[in-house]
């Protein structure tokens, strides 16, 4: 546990969401504060802005844009997907990062993003310590995904559940709106978990949600889908709603639209499989199959950055998360990730703690099995119970000619 | 010009709004205060409701749940997709509707809706003066669109329209946040009238729109689009976001996507021709002919219902539209459409008045060739300062449970 001195690097990583600029505004505003740290700096598009010595002095920014920050989606410095090699097997990017750390006494380092992102995090962190300079590193979760390992929920779950949830039940009342009934098929994020569908499952709660819900955690078998479909709609004069997750896969391990395209042997008019989404797909299959009017409904890339719509709960704890990574890193802590542990009792408390990096950046977390209901009938109350905190109150930026007001760097480079 | 007594019939028809429930709570709250009004109906799904004699007595209904329908979306009562017959060719719907009139003495009718349904409300109007049965029929305007003639604009379009620029803004960021650039290609609603994709430049003007806007009162080049979009992609990095509309259609005066699908002969798996939206088709032509990564997003339903993003002036006037409707009708008139007039000066104020029914019937009101800018920019400051006004303030539903309270009617039958 070492109190260094020196500069402090940020990057954001991965998939965006509508609090990940939360985490950055408590990162800078508690940085900027602390006597230890000498100068801010935040990297452009993630790992990839220190590996080009492209980064942003955050100490010329007003405070009041820094502020803003907290309800601006998506990533202010701009994000990467960029995977480091393990470095016993190549060690440039990690000999490449240490000289910029060295050049510019970086001495803490914090990283926001999913597993990917805690991957690089964690391996940056092991070659820092094995080369002996001694910087503090602190990685601060996000994904709307919810998939962190050791974690009570991440920061971005939160405002993408309530978007899901909310849009869930303004589309039932769409959807159901004529006599004559409709298929709706609406595709939720989540490649290998399920926990933003899964809060459609909060709309159902208020009495308008999906009829079906189906989780990349159970195996899809279009058979039974098209009953559960076909039974819905007999006995609901044609009005049913699904709710399903882009990464819902067969038992042969494929993912739904990829089986279909494959068993139809769809090719699009330029000769590739079709492209199209699951929920289209499917649409087509129960338009075919089951007839009447069908509609395929993607959330799309909204429901990620719909910060209008973002959790009050949420937006605080993305801020505390970046704001405690500072602090614990400022009493000498180095190789961690801040994790949200939710204290005992009735009333909703998030305590922030530390946790082994390396744990969070090979593990996924999914929805515990005796959380899901039999039948691809949504989950039960213990889920209810875990998410319906998290997506409480209301915050958004304030609003100029009706319309948000987001955060405006300056974005001076270093 | 009459003031009849009797009761009052309400209908909702065809697609929904986030603000049309208002309109019903302005016709309500203000008929159960009128001492000429007897009784007050609300008919279930639109003139179908009528037709079936099926119709809810909304004097058991509680004030507050009424109040709640202002932030309620879609059409509480159920809507409804059917056209009358000329009555010179079919009066078999008009004599039931004049008998179900005469049985339950209904002496007030106001139906709301677009121009289908204002088509509706014109003829059952004519029908009534030609037999002599005295009935104060007003029409109450509604649609996304904004399509309706002689209406500075129509209630529901602020509010979608404040949809649109608010993701739009939020998509922009999430579009552009890595290095590596991305095509966005944005469908928006509006089949024949580009008002509500326009609503897109909102957002650039405010900094975060779209690079490229395309509206059905322009013929489509796919070409020119093709030629568009590789240029912005070829000056900023590979980020080109493109907002169009469903409607857009070729000089052949085909849809986009028909012309697109019949040019390929694409077919899907199952030998039709290939459903997917205009936004999907253009971009599997921009991935193919330009290359790169391409999104597709559709606004779809969420742009109509997405309440929680409603204007408070939108939902103002909608009410208020609704309120006048009864008013005006209680004062004696009838065979109108209420309408809005913007008064003159700075201050933005909206008059109510009246038009002849048969004006809206059968016109469609497009954006005027003047506001829309070449080459595909977007909109001119004339639509700015025009639409400005329409998406100020904020009104949604009260929250329970961090999720809307939507009014809960209890729909006595009558």
């Amino acid at each position: 546990m070492k109190n260094l001195v020196g500069a402090c690097m940020f990057g954001q990583s991965g998939g965006p969401t509508s609090v990940i600029n939360s985490s950055a505004a408590g990162v800078f505003i508690e940085a900027l504060n602390q006597k230890n740290i000498t100068a801010v700096y935040g990297a452009a598009h993630g790992i990839q802005g220190i590996l080009n010595e492209d980064f942003y002095d955050i100490g010329k920014e007003d405070v009041k844009e820094l502020e803003l920050l907290k309800n601006t989606p998506s990533s202010a410095l701009g994000s990467v997907r960029y995977k480091l090699k393990d470095a016993d097997v190549d060690d440039t990017d990690y000999k490449r990062i240490l000289e910029v750390f060295k050049k510019y006494n970086i001495r803490y380092f914090f990283y926001n993003g999913g597993n990917d992102s805690m991957d690089t995090c964690n391996k940056v962190s092991k070659y820092l310590l094995k080369s002996g300079y001694e910087c503090n590193i602190i990685g601060v979760p996000k994904t709307i995904d919810n998939d962190l390992y050791g974690t009570d929920h991440c920061p971005g779950y939160g405002s993408a559940a309530k978007y899901v949830a909310t849009t869930m039940m303004e589309l039932f009342l769409d959807a159901t709106v004529y006599d004559k009934g409709q298929v709706t098929i609406v595709e939720i994020m989540g490649r290998n978990a399920g926990w933003l569908t899964a809060a459609a499952s909060l709309a159902s709660y208020k009495g308008y949600g999906p009829d079906l819900i189906y989780l990349p955690e159970q195996v899809f078998d279009v058979d039974k889908f098209l009953k559960q479909v076909a039974d819905v709609v007999a006995k609901n004069n044609g009005k049913c709603i699904v709710a399903l997750s882009e990464g819902i896969k067969t038992a042969e391990g494929l993912y739904v639209a990829e089986a279909i395209a494959a068993g139809n042997s769809a090719k699009d008019s330029f000769g590739h499989a079709q492209l199209g989404g699951v929920a289209a797909t499917l649409a087509n299959l129960v338009k075919e199959k089951i007839g009447g009017k069908v509609r395929a409904v993607e959330f799309s890339l909204m429901q990620r950055c719909g910060a209008h719509l973002a959790s009050k709960n949420d937006v605080e704890e993305a801020f505390n998360a970046g704001k405690y990574a500072v602090k614990y890193a400022c009493e000498g802590n180095t190789d961690k990730m801040v994790v949200f542990k939710r204290a005992e009792g009735k009333e909703y408390k998030i305590n922030y703690e530390l946790m082994d990096i390396s744990l969070a950046a090979n593990t996924e977390k999914k929805i515990p099995a005796e959380w899901i209901l039999p039948d691809n009938k949504g989950l039960s109350q213990a889920y209810i119970d875990y998410a319906l905190p998290l997506i409480q109150g209301d915050s958004k930026a304030p609003l100029e000619d009706g319309l948000p007001r987001f955060a405006k760097l300056k974005k001076v480079r270093v």
